[in-house]
């Protein structure tokens, strides 16, 4: 059985904030049939993740950007891989079933083929699906290894987070609560100041916009400093929180949204803070924690189970919108977990 | 018995590059003599330490410098305090006696009252007195603390050092090689760059004021990456450092000598690499490092006696010279550890 495959791709290189017009829906037809002995998995795409960092893959090369090499680089009209969740319709591989759900490195396409079974996983249905990409996915294991392994918590310890409603800032700033500590998180509007406050249960948030000066307003949130700063946007936010942090303190460096578009000037730090305050600052990839995999995973279900913990997601749907999700990222569309529903589950 | 107690002090604060004229040579009366039960030592000061962090004390107040605040601000007219060594001349201290070489906090004057002894330590005549100062005081554990617990250090990694022909620079990269490491230092001179080649071993060095591209500069000297970075300097250099990192890579900040003055910009390093290499940038301070004093002091007092380290020291004479061997040090003058011998051993 063969099916028109339905993918987007770029039309070209990314260097500054992504629009739409930057992507393109095209189709190939795909044999809905794998090769004995090859180990591939077809799979039916249901969700797929939408995150900043894919981004990073898109651009041109330059020097400034080498480090992007180090994760995969996309190049225009491929197929681009993301994280997500989907069906299998024909297995050679003898870990996986026709109609077993699974997770993994799948793509920006209705149809995955994937090449060995080290990339998907199978889950149960105790949870809804697009718990699996989201929570239960590499933004949950982003959030918790950064923030276990990185950050080194203490219960009491001050905790700022930034795009504190975003799909890692949101666990995060969860995680750092039901831990014991005071966390305060900010996000670019009222309705997702309010959600943290309300619904998450951070101590307190505010809307980075309004403030003119961030050194001030941290002082204000934080008046006996911040521990920990999980810094999820780079920039002056960056700088404002070194201005306010305590001695022996950590900023784990998740992301830097506010860089990767280039039109965010770069953060400078003051050193001397570094330096008489003992500050570390540690970028991590949540890859590298894969080792508190198992740990991450029992925590977070048992939390989803007694209502503990409050999955944040924002779905769109249909393959056709996922230009205008990817774009909304880097204007704060999104509220929690940005995923696409390509196909009803 | 009275002496006239000559010691060296600020006229006003200091914001941006120490000049002579900033500093003036006062005098009081002292009286010889302590009070029983008191626990007070009087020393002799013989070398004082002149080091660049003392230019952060001697700053006005601003909130970009608050920091500092976590140390001894100083005022002017008072004494200044610094390291140092010398030879007791009475003492109500019963871990003290007369004549006893002592180091220790003292001060840029003739005679300290050091009171209680926490601050003081006795110190056996098997070297020379300044080695006290430098290589077997805090610029030598400084440097061990910093290479071994921030920098942890694996045989066969490669290894910047910035400042290299500094007090703390030079030592850093003997303890590297030492150790198994790959090191490569710049400094200020051809004079500097022959003698950490010729003399102290480093596997190459450069200078880097005939360098017009720093992150160039440093792809040629590590054309497989750079796994640590001790920085001295901050500025530009860290940017190119960071640039150059290897995955996994660790950057200790010691000092940030080109920001102390005010002159040099702010490092604003790529946080894109930050992340996707894993880097971590930690601060620190010697004194966190008290925990492997005793290791410290061991390891080198035997690479002293094999002569398979080499102290590396610059001494001026007499206290009128302390001003232009302070400001000296912002000018890159000195070769190693700079010392001011204010009087006879």
């Amino acid at each position: 059985m063969e099916v028109t495959n339905k993918y987007v791709t770029t039309k070209n290189h990314i260097d500054g904030a992504p629009k739409e017009s930057d992507f393109e829906l095209q189709s190939t037809i795909l044999a809905l049939s794998v090769e004995p002995g090859s180990n591939d998995v077809i799979v039916k795409n249901l969700y797929v993740s939408i995150d900043p960092y894919q981004l990073n893959r898109m651009k041109s090369y330059s020097s400034s950007q080498k480090a992007i090499n180090l994760s995969t680089r996309h190049s225009p009209g491929q197929v681009i891989d993301a994280y997500g969740a989907g069906k299998v319709v024909a297995s050679a591989n003898p870990g996986f079933e026709k109609d077993d759900l699974v997770v993994g490195m799948i793509g920006w396409e209705e149809y995955s083929v994937v090449r060995g079974s080290s990339m998907l996983k199978k889950v149960a249905k105790e949870f809804p699906l697009s718990y699996h990409v989201g929570i239960l996915g590499f933004s949950g294991l982003t959030a918790y290894g950064g923030f276990y392994n990185v950050c080194k918590p203490q219960k009491g310890e001050k905790v700022f987070v930034s795009a504190a409603s975003g799909s890692v800032g949101n666990l995060v700033g969860q995680f750092a609560k039901l831990f014991g500590c005071y966390v305060v998180g900010c996000a670019g509007s009222k309705q997702k100041v309010d959600l943290l406050k309300d619904k998450l249960g951070f101590d307190d948030a505010f809307n980075y916009k309004e403030e003119s000066d961030l050194k001030s307003a941290l002082k204000r949130y934080f008046p006996n400093g911040i521990d920990i700063y999980f810094d999820n946007v780079g920039g002056e936010m960056l700088e404002a929180a070194v201005d306010n942090m305590n001695i022996s303190g950590r900023v784990a460096v998740c992301g830097v949204i506010s860089e990767y578009t280039g039109t965010g000037r770069r953060s400078a730090p003051d050193m001397l803070d570094v330096v008489y305050k003992r500050l570390t600052i540690q970028g991590f990839l949540a890859a590298d924690h894969m080792c508190v995999y198992t740990d991450f995973i029992s925590l977070t279900s048992d939390h989803l189970r007694h209502g503990t913990i409050h999955p944040l997601e924002d779905i769109s749907q249909g393959i056709e919108n996922i230009p205008m999700a990817f774009a909304g990222l880097f204007h704060g569309d999104n509220i929690g977990k940005k995923m696409v529903q390509i196909a009803e589950d």
